[in-house]
């Protein structure tokens, strides 16, 4: 079974070593993982030459999802109170494929406590919490992002790990990685 | 033709108002706008019933999403230099149903820009921006938002439509995505 390992983990200063690590875990649960920066099976399709590297760079990654088994992506919150947008995108177009999606995270607080935090938000007469722009703050307090990306690993019978860690290591720790591949092979060959 | 209105508009202070106003626009097309916090047609499955108020609002809108002939998304940062997360995972469900995918923002400084600005990147040595984590900033200059982003948008033939607004604007002003509906509507026409 193939797993695409959707994250900010190509962010990193060592992309290539992280994701030999990301593969590594998934082989030692019989998995194989896919990450972002792999070559596709045969090359880009020459139709591609034309397109500028970024878009070559999407068409790739849709291709790699459409071409696994699964999505476990990874949801530490990246540069503000969410997951990293291109990881949510790829979260969302699997979701779309009817296969099953896994998301990892080294933050436990909730996405609500999360934002009132980080957006100085206060409560309004209503009850509603509204951050300085008068946006209303999703109050749905055990999930850990937005409702879409819980309700989608929840809908296709995926699961949410979070590691309670210190945001020093948000981009270190693969302790709630292991456990979420663990538990994808577990569904994936249940 | 059915079009799903993606976005934080959700979130201002008057969402049922807000919906009727990009309804509005979107007639004025020929389009039928279809909002995130409208009722399915013939209300929700009894199988919903079971599951948690945010869950099913996840359900719903996924089942608008498939229900429509493309995508029209708000992309103005939120929280953030990207895009609102849930909106960006409907983009994603929707760029994988094959369906046209078109955004529309108020705030026309590039990703790369705003990312960098918002997080004191710094230019390592080998030329790389960096975040304060060490984290990659990807630099593919004109785009407006994370590489899959709008690489989906172009690869469905759609348009991204930016306004260059002050912030105070962010989620009042609807000329960006007056432009947009009306690419769209001539795209889905043509």
């Amino acid at each position: 079974m193939r797993v695409y390992l959707a994250g900010p983990d190509v962010f990193v200063p060592n992309p290539l070593a992280r994701g030999a690590a990301l593969k590594a875990i998934c082989a030692r649960h019989g998995l194989t993982g896919v990450f972002p920066l792999d070559d596709l099976a045969g090359g880009d399709p020459p139709a591609w030459d034309a397109l500028p590297e970024a878009f070559r760079i999407a068409r790739r990654n849709e291709a790699h999802i459409a071409g696994c088994d699964a999505l476990v992506a990874n949801l530490t919150p990246f540069r503000g109170p969410s997951a990293d947008a291109g990881t949510v995108f790829e979260l969302g177009f699997m979701r779309a494929l009817g296969r099953p999606v896994f998301g990892w995270s080294n933050a436990a607080a909730p996405f609500a406590a999360r934002t009132r935090a980080a957006f100085a938000a206060s409560q309004a007469a209503d009850g509603t919490w509204r951050d300085a722009e008068g946006m209303l703050v999703e109050d749905f307090a055990p999930l850990g992002d937005n409702l879409m990306i819980d309700g989608a690993i929840a809908a296709s019978g995926g699961v949410l790990v979070t590691s309670d860690l210190p945001r020093s290591q948000a981009w270190t720790s693969l302790d709630a990685f292991a456990a979420c591949i663990e538990a994808a092979a577990r569904r994936l060959k249940a």
